[in-house]
């Protein structure tokens, strides 16, 4: 993930310009048009965005997805078609908005950040809802399985989703969404369980670059998905005539999960920071130890290296030889397994000092 | 305890599913009945969950709690019976729910999380009560041996519980819920009072990982238990026909304590957030007294070596053998004992030197 | 001060059970009597809680203080004298209660934490009233000084306090508790100042704990006190019959003390927080410091030792003796002097590099 | 960017005082008029200020742009042509404002920050603006690209800026300024991903330096844009008579922008500190390097240079030669060999004792 | 600063006593009289308080400045003569309050501190304010040049301030001693810019001591400062008879400048935290190369000393003279100069590898 992904005109641009901001190249879209009511059910993929307005004037309720990356040409027609704002249709197209619910006169327009795990690697995608009396209009790019799961429930009737109105479709396209947030804490939690396990036993630097990536992972996934909890909030809460008090049950579930998504990011972003702290003393615990190695060996081995350099000088070679004073050690007959003896008793005092201070 | 515990559907999936989650495998569970009116007392344990139709229709007070971890089947038939919301069925069954309170026409749903102490271990098990005009229906894992005791209260007819209506149980459950965090945070204090004593005089490898461990513990409690107190405060202030006023006094009480737990969870966790401030100052202090023994060493011999070494030198056995030039003090008569003092001089002025330097 | 310091019941006993937890032994208690309007005072030990009665039925205002460790049965016979509520009754017993206050009916029963410093040791005491339309019961533990103090205060009629109602005792009873903080943040205030004057001068091993200490200090007091600025408010905003308009100018002036000593509390703590960075800097400086003693040993007295290893090798002495490539340094005339120059030369380089590296 | 930046008089100047405080310059200012209505449009620089009143009488819509450092002289005089309030005018000669709107009777008198980004240096310029029935005035500072862009929208009559009244300007105008933002956090992301990719791999001086330095840059932006987010707040929440209910919704998208612009400098923020700790860690792992090849080098041939210091004793030279006792290991046969061998030994050992803990 | 800095009476002391605490000295204090209205000014000392009343009984508007340690008998006298409450008499005493305002009947009873610069060190003053009807009483301490500056403006009437009620006069020096606040970040500013060039250029002890006062101060006076925002905040937004609608656009902007002087200190502040930080890298990057030099000089000696040392050994000087196992390299022709290039070949190895380790 990048620190910025916002796409956005220069300052000064119109607002409402529908163009792709420099730099955002062209890309396919796929139109699926959906349309039911309780006793009928059609599914097909649309070549051009005109072709769903025959559908549009029946009393059904209709979805339309686009996924990919829309044109500006067919968001514009869409606009036109349905009466969409065009600060909302430019929101669409600038991807990376903060999630939010924009009441336009009857419609809502909702964006939401899907986060997405493929691979071991994170993605945020922008997903933008338009939900007017009998239409949802969803954008999306990645792929967002979930939907599909929603079309299987509508083609099969599964629940209530097609005995409702527009408003349960719209909470379930946001619910699957949302959900997409518990697998994503269920392996940043494992992934964080073996950072801390290798943490504790035995760390590395790639143990500290791993923490700070994950850290900052925490840190850009909780930007992107603290202002949900606002929008279904919003959903929640807001008189709007969308939105039934049979389904406001079901935002409020809805709710739940994007407030218990928060707080385990936060748990997970407290505890990433609490094990920076114990990296740090972890290698100063092992810096410790190199040096008690160091010490220890240097305690023992200079006074060693002294005693020995003692007997290396050459007083009493010229012509001090035999004078009393010129180290007489040298000519005792015991000497040299007398300084044995002093090395020996010099070593086990330090090892017992040593031993004493728990060095070793 | 795990950094992600939750059990949840893929993304998706109908709401109100009834299933359980995929790797949560079938356990056994307990169904015990207790039925009792200001005069009567009835306590039996049912083999299935139809048993009780027969008692719910009377007028007195029904207590049916469920221990263990209960069957979609069964948990559905006591749904139809009971008419209970399938989206709170779903999260007896999802475990792992942050505690919440909520409303479904004039039944209570309330989840809470029951922190338990075994064997130093500590578990969060969630619980969730329903509650209707003349019943209360619980679901708890482990051994919650509060209720057990409830059930003593009711059998006695101690206090004022079987003379008040079921918002007394419902709030006697909680209590004995909400309480269970005191022996916690009381065994959790003394921990921390334990690592603290190490930390101050002798912190080892093994204090990190227990401040660090303990930290992650305080971490995912104070994530267990912070919405409680919401759900105890929605208990006590707002108005439901299920709960009378004078019930409202003992929810104030449990209110109280449930932020004095999470008062104590946070200084706590600031504690452990100083004890790694402590630790890492802790290690670098040892880290200066190896440093400094291993420089007084090596500043007193390392002069001492360069002196023996330089009488070890050569100069003067060839042909410049008796040269004025070539190390006279070798030549000298005192040439030996002068050595000596200068080392030991030496050797005291550097004693001097880290005497007034404090380091020794 | 411990971590965990309430005194509590075994989850799920009955509410308002009246007995000393487990542990908590019995201790004595003394009963003082305050009786007086603005004509009358009387004042006096009562041995029994049941001597109160004959002086409650009058219309003077009466103050019943209990100092110590009250009996669960003289304050059942109280409570039923007063017509206290007996989860008040619980709070005063099971003290370490969260300062707080209830209304209960037309009583006020509110607890705060008296702090108190006797011999730089810093004790949170358990402190309960309970005020009735012309009572006020107080209980509390240890040697509050104020309250004797309150005590001559109405004895000699000093300024309003014999003249006004039962809240102006209240009043004067709350704001002695309250006051007690400022003697205690003063002496922290001293204690934090030779800390950081240490800190900043010589940081021992001993400076870190004493950080450590009081920041624990700190966090516990802070836990203790940051409630009672809700209390006091409570008494300022809430309309209640028995506080008099005229008392809430006293209690804004209370109030205001409370949140100047969680304000110095913050700041105190934050300054602890500084502390301990800064200690942790300044090991660091230190390390420092001896490893450039170290390193400037080292590196002026190994390449002398070589040297002076150098001309101790013997080769010249066999076979070779004589041979123009066998040392023949040794056999110059001024080859011994020739040594010590190079000697000296390596020194004065030496040190001239340390100092323009200002490590000298 | 200063950490103070801002221009004051000195304390108990009497208010509204129109000077430029001391130190600053008298410096060019530039006058540009837009004159314009849906079927009309005038643009000219004008010499004076005085030359704006003709246009002022008439119905259109008025923008009076002013570039620079304007006088004290022709802020006066404008503040009567149009009835500004002398401490709105006060503000906007003393620069360094906090962002805020203040309303003053029918006026709108509006501070924002404008963040430029020009060389890889970032500056925080002050723009003020008067809005009235008709006509708004601009005072800024620096070249604000965007505003050319809005004149460049009114003489063509691009979008709606044209059929709007001037609170529609005014909007354009906020919004020119916030939207800078933009890609002021584009390339401050992109230097943190710099700083990241360098820490990560090779920290050196330098990147803890650019850590620090940009975090200043984030906190004085943070402390610059956070109060933009109330002063659109306000345009978008409160009831005015300047703004209409349609333009209510451009503010809407503003407000949407300085949100989304202080999410991700408080993401930023976090990450920066993140980043120090990471910094420090991996320094702490670079000195463990550093200890490990010395105390390897020092581990082997400390021992090594005993031994040969041993066998470089001159026992056995003088009259003890010959002695059973004096080193006899100098007369083995093999002792020399024996020598390498013990030599090569303890090198040996070492190295797997290293290799053992990993170390090498 | 001290951190505890608060004069109180002993706890129990009785509410409104008006002496001065213990240790608090007797001081001089002068009483200033001004009187005005739009016609008429009057300025003069006064000797004693009771001089002020004959100018009090007129219409005019009356401003009594108390500077230095007013007396408790003054006060007293003060207090009955103005009607001033004994609570609100105290405080002024008690210097060390909380900034904060209180209503008593008719009148206003403000506190602040003010912020005073002066040789580099910084002092807190209490100033508190009393505002009647026509009467305002200001008592100081410290020498407050912006009240000299007021008299100034009031003597020659310059701006509104003759002509407006007493609030104006209350908004000009409340205003003065906010302003105070701008030199002193403006300072505060500089020393963190000179400690920041100091701590990434060169950083010492010295600055870590640095950084660790200026956050205290920072701290100190953001716990005396903060509180001024609730002081101007409720001048502004409370409808008060003494506060006329027109000056409260005076507080506005006196509000402003509270807000930005905090959001200053906070920025200064979070500025110091970071610093800390880097101070302590720093350290550690210093750390790092102390030991390079140290580990360099010692891995190219100690093998150096080592072959030095192995050919001082005394194989082949006794009985095994002439053998060829007993150290041959003595008696090669050329064993010296190989010796050497031994010697120089590991030297040259060990630069080779620590150049490529970029230790060089």
């Amino acid at each position: 993930m990048d620190y910025f992904s916002k796409r956005y005109h220069p300052p000064g641009t119109s607002p409402g310009t529908l163009t792709r901001p420099e730099g955002a190249e062209a890309a396919a879209f796929v139109i699926t048009l959906v349309d039911y009511s309780e006793s009928e059910f059609l599914e097909k993929e649309l070549a051009t965005v005109e072709e769903c307005q025959a559908v549009l004037s029946r009393p059904t309720m209709t979805w339309i997805d686009i996924a990919g990356d829309v044109s500006p040409a067919a968001l514009s027609t869409l606009g036109e078609l349905l009466g969409l704002h065009h600060l909302a249709l430019e929101d669409v197209l600038n991807t990376g908005q903060r999630p939010k619910i924009e009441e336009y006169e009857d419609q809502l327009f909702v964006v939401l950040s899907a986060p997405n795990l493929a691979n071991d690697k994170i993605t945020l995608n922008q997903v933008s809802f338009f939900a007017g009396e009998n239409f949802v209009v969803s954008f999306h790019h990645g792929n967002n399985s979930g939907f599909g799961e929603i079309r299987n429930r509508l083609r099969k009737g599964v629940g209530r989703i097609r005995t409702q109105k527009v408003d349960f479709l719209l909470y379930a396209l946001i619910d699957t969404i949302i959900d997409h947030g518990f697998p994503l804490l269920d392996s940043l939690g494992e992934r964080l369980e073996d950072i801390e396990e290798e943490l504790l036993a035995k760390p590395t630097k790639s143990t500290l670059n791993d923490i700070h990536l994950i850290k900052r992972e925490l840190l850009l996934i909780r930007k992107a998905l603290w202002p949900q909890r606002e929008v279904v909030n919003y959903l929640l809460r807001e008189e709007h005539p969308l939105i039934t008090p049979a389904t406001k049950v079901y935002f409020r579930d809805c709710y739940d999960h994007t407030v218990q998504i928060i707080d385990l990011l936060e748990t997970y972003r407290d505890m990433t920071a609490s094990m920076l702290d114990v990296y740090l003393s972890s290698i100063s615990n092992r810096l410790n130890e190199v040096m008690k190695v160091l010490t220890i060996i240097a305690t023992i081995f200079m006074p060693l290296t002294f005693i020995v350099g003692l007997y290396g000088m050459n007083f009493g070679n010229g012509n001090t030889e035999g004078s009393p004073w010129a180290m007489p050690e040298l000519n005792w007959y015991y000497g040299y397994p007398m300084a044995w003896l002093v090395m020996i008793a010099v070593t086990a005092g330090m090892l017992i000092y040593f031993k004493r201070k728990k060095w070793l």
